[in-house]
């Protein structure tokens, strides 16, 4: 007899501080350079301060630092760094979802009732490598002998190949993809940490200028979509994909404090609860099911927050999800129910998932803009939304609705591993 | 103000399953290899069986995948791999002490309440990789920039440093350690799954009989320490350890299922529960403050365990310590409280850590005789710990007591982390 049973935490756990270093180029920057300055920035978020002792576990997301840093066992060398030794310390890794995995860890050890406040963060050190080791590295979080060996496949060609899926199936074009690149930047122009703190147009007037000044022909493009469409400022990548359908490699990290809810207030008076925590895996992509216009282990994280939460799509308020290219936002919208599968392109491009929208998607500029140190992009989704509930995303901050639910979706791999996370101001 | 409180768990967590694979030299087999012989053992060890679709959640321990076979990522993985895809999978890595932590994250999986039932394991492919480049792939488990590239230690150097400084210390000598490896390959020799299943009185018959055959000098030790002080027989690899005091190069697995004790008896009536989880952590040797012949991670994961479980070290009745090298259960059997400081060389070769004394160490032969896959030893410590306590350990049964609590210890990198575990029978 199979065993059936209603999934739900112990005790209630809530976020009370959180923060991400500044992302970008920073090769010099070890994990544990880059770690300090998101834990020391997490701390001082703590609305009524929090003596660190307070902290009694320690989750670290990390995909490579083995082969990033040669440096393994990330777990001890944080809590040694961070001042925390000798508190428990665990590296968890996901590939892409690593410090999503570290977060779920992080409060699943609280509701457990071991421990009332534990750190959970991650970090990725990529830049210092040259660009092709980054891309063999990466290539770790696929299933090697099927999806790498066997189809050959690079992990944009494995994006690539969905996207041509997607576009066969539901008749999308490249420009669809395009409107979430364009949105994303925009947002991330108001991300004072964002790896690409600046708009399309932006980008597009600066590469103007560069050209009037050497003499060249000045581009005359007439939109930032005119503008992905030439082939010699938006080289095709693996074909349908283009530089601007993928996220950058990026040097970061990022912090998250959570708490028992029964303690939350000594903290801060603005608690923010886990409401929902879940995750799924999937085989190689050559195993799923039904097609590869949509990431199954999404779609079973989501329906289990959803159920967990108690919960329908259309009561998220805006979501932070995991667009390391832009297909994977479009995918990751309809298989979180956003959107019906194949409507999440056109809505894209309708701009139903800009900040100002019903449904903002991605307002910290997503992994695209914002920048995508590996280990490090859970929680930096995490703090965004825990952010944004509270009202304190600066510029970036979506006004013009209430914020009570906010939801992570963060992916590793091609779709092995998935974390969802729902939180809501209490 | 400093937030104090008392650790427990919020429900009780017990195995009802475990086994490992055959541990030894299998270059041949990949890490879903070895991790699918020790889960269908496991699930063969359930008294009252078990339908997998129960399991809800995996936890795999694995240090250096990405080095020893190029893939990372491995949750999802052997989560495919084992039919138990969609299910929520997650690596945990915290070097040699790989799958201790995974089990630590199962546990308190349990006790949050999200899960009943969670399989935790560990696996390592290892000789399929040259010689050289597995003591640099291990190195990555030390803190690199401090304690290799700064002080200029490779990892069995690490460890002669400290027994240096033990021998000077306690005037305990080489002999004394010879002692450990002596009982831990009794002890193998009694386990079918051991790399070493056998004695060193096994070793020295053959290669006598080798000599013989080739005509060479026969030669005429007395007993297995005037073998052990053999120069052309045991050489030293790192003054003052010698080949026979360093744990070997294994490939192998191990899995350990636990549930909610609730729910335990579905599947046996012969529990076994989880009374203590600790862990802890320490910077690199050099900040060590008390000296380095003792791991202060392991005194503090000691010391919580025992709080936890509201024991001393004189009721444990049995463990399985982290012997990666004869000094490493020296000092384990010190920080655990089993012996004063300076008396665990001594007991040892007193015979007061044999099969049949009062307090038998590492009656599977421990990491020495047993082999040791690094991201595998610490689930498989818990499976011996938990068929001890059941009556279930074959030929090196311990009979001549009675069985209620056992510990198991063990140790990543030079005691960067440590998890301490106390299992009892109820």
């Amino acid at each position: 007899m199979t065993r059936r049973k209603k999934r739900g935490l112990g005790r209630g756990v809530a976020i009370v501080g959180g923060a991400m270093s500044h992302f970008g180029a920073y090769p010099d920057k070890t994990s544990r350079d880059l770690m300090t300055e998101a834990y020391l920035d997490a701390l001082a978020t703590i609305d009524k301060g929090m003596d660190p002792a307070d902290i009694e576990a320690i989750y670290v997301g990390n995909f490579l630092g083995e082969l990033f840093e040669g440096q393994g066992h990330l777990g001890h060398i944080i809590a040694d760094w961070l001042g925390l030794a000798p508190r428990p310390a665990t590296r968890v890794e996901g590939a892409c979802a690593s410090s999503g995995l570290a977060f779920r860890e992080a409060v699943l050890a609280v509701a457990s009732g071991m421990y009332d406040v534990v750190l959970a963060g991650g970090v990725e050190r990529m830049t210092n490598a040259p660009l092709e080791n980054v891309h063999d590295y990466l290539a770790a979080a696929a299933d090697v002998p099927f999806e790498l060996h066997q189809a050959a496949l690079t992990f944009p060609g494995l994006y690539a190949a969905m996207t041509t899926a997607y576009m066969a199936e539901y008749g999308a074009s490249g420009e669809h993809l395009m409107s979430v690149a364009v949105k994303n930047h925009e947002n991330g122009s108001l991300n004072p940490r964002a790896q690409f703190n600046v708009s399309l147009r932006d980008i597009m007037a600066q590469r103007a200028a560069g050209a009037e000044k050497k003499g060249r022909p000045v581009p005359q493009w007439r939109n930032e979509i005119d503008f992905l469409n030439d082939a010699a400022a938006n080289p095709v990548v693996a074909d349908p994909l283009r530089l601007f359908d993928c996220s950058p490699i990026t040097d970061g990290a990022s912090c998250v404090i959570v708490a028992a809810e029964e303690v939350a207030r000594e903290y801060t008076d603005d608690v923010v609860a886990v409401t929902a925590s879940a995750q799924a895996s999937a085989g190689p992509f050559t195993t799923w099911r039904d097609g590869i216009t949509g990431i199954p282990s999404a779609r079973v994280a989501g329906r289990d927050a959803y159920e967990m939460a108690g919960v329908a799509p259309e009561d998220i308020d805006f979501a932070e999800v995991h667009d390391c290219f832009t297909i994977a936002e479009v995918m990751a919208i309809e298989d979180l129910g956003f959107f019906e599968p194949g409507k999440g392109a056109y809505a894209s491009a309708e701009g139903r998932t800009a900040r100002d929208s019903d449904r903002p998607i991605n307002v910290s500029g997503g992994l695209k803009a914002k920048g995508h140190p590996v280990g490090a992009t859970g929680t930096a989704q995490i703090q965004e939304v825990w952010n944004q509930l509270r009202g304190r995303a600066g510029e970036r901050q979506i006004t013009h609705k209430d914020l009570r639910l906010g939801l992570t979706h963060n992916v590793g791999g091609t779709g092995g591993t998935c974390a969802v996370h729902v939180l809501e101001r209490i």
